[in-house]
């Protein structure tokens, strides 16, 4: 009997028992025991999510591996009771969801959506945007969501630059890295998408000088993380021009307060928190087979490294 | 020499003037004058666009083929001075275009962005849009636009239906024909685009009857031609919520009259005829290649057959 305890808040037993138990089934994984509550030291697999009442995993003494059911790890990683392996949410129905934002906003702003649905008075001005092929696109991060993005991007024929910490060398885009390469990177960003892990170094990252770097009349878009952004920053860069609009998706504090002045600013997009959403379904395949593969003494899929924080 | 005449309305002349001689340049014809007015039967070939001042081709007694800026080929094709061979506009930024206008208001309506521009007032709803996969969409016509949108539907995932008059088969998608398919086609259209030629069988195409088949709250897109909709009915159905919302392109009378109710809908999304712009850069490039095989003895591009009507 493999025991695997569900540690997430208890609204979400409802919307997972049933995908998990289908995927444990589908899996062959026909000796599981699913549940809630288990004494610690009983406990084979954690599913976890990182506002679960679970922050010490020092009882959790047989436990094989933590799998997340959020892609960001940020707020358990630096968990020094967590010593079991640690595996990130990489769902095909959460990079589905992101690709369908991001394009969905990238397609909004380049097509000029926004003007023509303000323009329901009877206006008939002939604006006929420019092609994709002419509205470069920079991707901050290119880990599974941002590659996953920049090649959809890719296919619409928009020109897509990714910039990364470490070297990348993806088909079709051009990969830059490195402090100069971020400056290339801002310089030609017409449309800028921030798909960047929190961590020490890409806290705080767009600050007004990196968004000083930016095309005048830039679009942000942020289904990323909210520290990434010195929101103070954002506002002034919104009201001088720098910036034409910034659709954000995440925040340095969520539910974003009523009083944040990014709800009235008329030049910023809220979204809560809905880009990067795990799909139940396809969520627990992912739970499912890095189960089979524990158990079967295979390498876990998406296993944090520590020390890099993703 | 060879004689071309441009026969657009005047504005189109500075727009396209430089980019023909461009494009004849690159396709190695070096022996083009082309100029605004010739004496008839001098003419080659004819630069034309429907809402040009010559509606009479009689006297083009030596013109070898009148090749249009427009993709709709409808008030010109009936013209029974016109002899001569008449090619339509397939360009491919024309193409390019409606693409994105068609994946980017797909892509509005599928993500209900709507919604979040009209909740900018600290109402943090966690609506999670289904995935794309999800949402099955149904194009009606197949000719280069619609195939081309209904391949960039599915690459981002839609489940894509294509209705055509006359039976296809691309792969990917699942393509209907005939009174039978229709109904099929539209009875599962979560989101319904119409990229149809407009014929006398395809005007008036989407009535009250034809409106009552898709499922309740489906959304229409048309950026193909006015006309295939009966506005009246259209205006009904939404009234009645059985259509949720229709992104509109082309109508009936363009510029759309200051006192047609479209305007005033608010589940109506009127847009001044944008979605199939001509670019006048990849347009001068398909005119250039017609040219070049009209001298050569080719068969041209984009050839309109006369009894169909596109």
């Amino acid at each position: 009997m493999t025991n695997v305890l569900f540690a997430a808040i208890s609204p979400k037993w409802k919307e997972y028992e049933s995908p998990l138990r289908d995927a444990f089934a589908k899996a062959g994984l026909d000796d599981i025991d699913l549940r809630k509550d288990f004494a610690p030291e009983e406990v084979d697999y954690i599913v976890y999510a990182p506002n679960s009442e679970i922050q010490d995993f020092t009882p959790f003494t047989r436990c094989k591996a933590v799998l997340n059911l959020w892609a960001g790890v940020e707020s358990v990683v630096g968990n020094d009771t967590l010593t079991q392996p640690l595996c990130r949410m990489v769902d095909h129905g959460l990079t589905r969801g992101m690709i369908e934002w991001v394009t969905g906003h990238a397609l909004r702003h380049h097509l000029d959506i926004d003007y023509f649905l303000n323009h329901q008075d009877g206006t008939w001005e002939h604006r006929v945007p420019p092609l994709a092929r002419e509205r470069p696109v920079t991707i901050l991060g290119l880990g599974e969501l941002g590659t996953a993005c920049a090649k959809a991007l890719t296919d619409l024929e928009f020109p897509v630059t990714g910039w990364s910490r470490s070297p990348h060398d993806i088909e079709g885009i051009t990969c830059l890295h490195g402090a100069d390469g971020l400056e290339t990177a801002l310089s030609g960003a017409q449309i800028l998408i921030l798909l960047l892990p929190l961590t020490a170094e890409t806290e705080d990252l767009l600050d007004a000088e990196r968004l000083a770097l930016l095309p005048h009349g830039a679009v942000l878009l942020n289904p990323g993380r909210g520290p990434l952004i010195v929101d103070e920053a954002l506002i002034a860069a919104l009201d001088s021009g720098q910036v034409a609009h910034a659709t954000l998706d995440v925040f340095r504090a969520e539910p974003l307060p009523v009083e944040h002045p990014f709800w009235a600013h008329p030049g910023v997009t809220v979204c809560p928190h809905i880009a990067s959403a795990t799909r139940a379904i396809t969520a627990a395949e992912v739970i499912a087979e890095n189960i089979k593969r524990g158990e079967a003494g295979q390498p876990f899929l998406y296993l944090v490294d520590r020390e890099r924080g993703y």
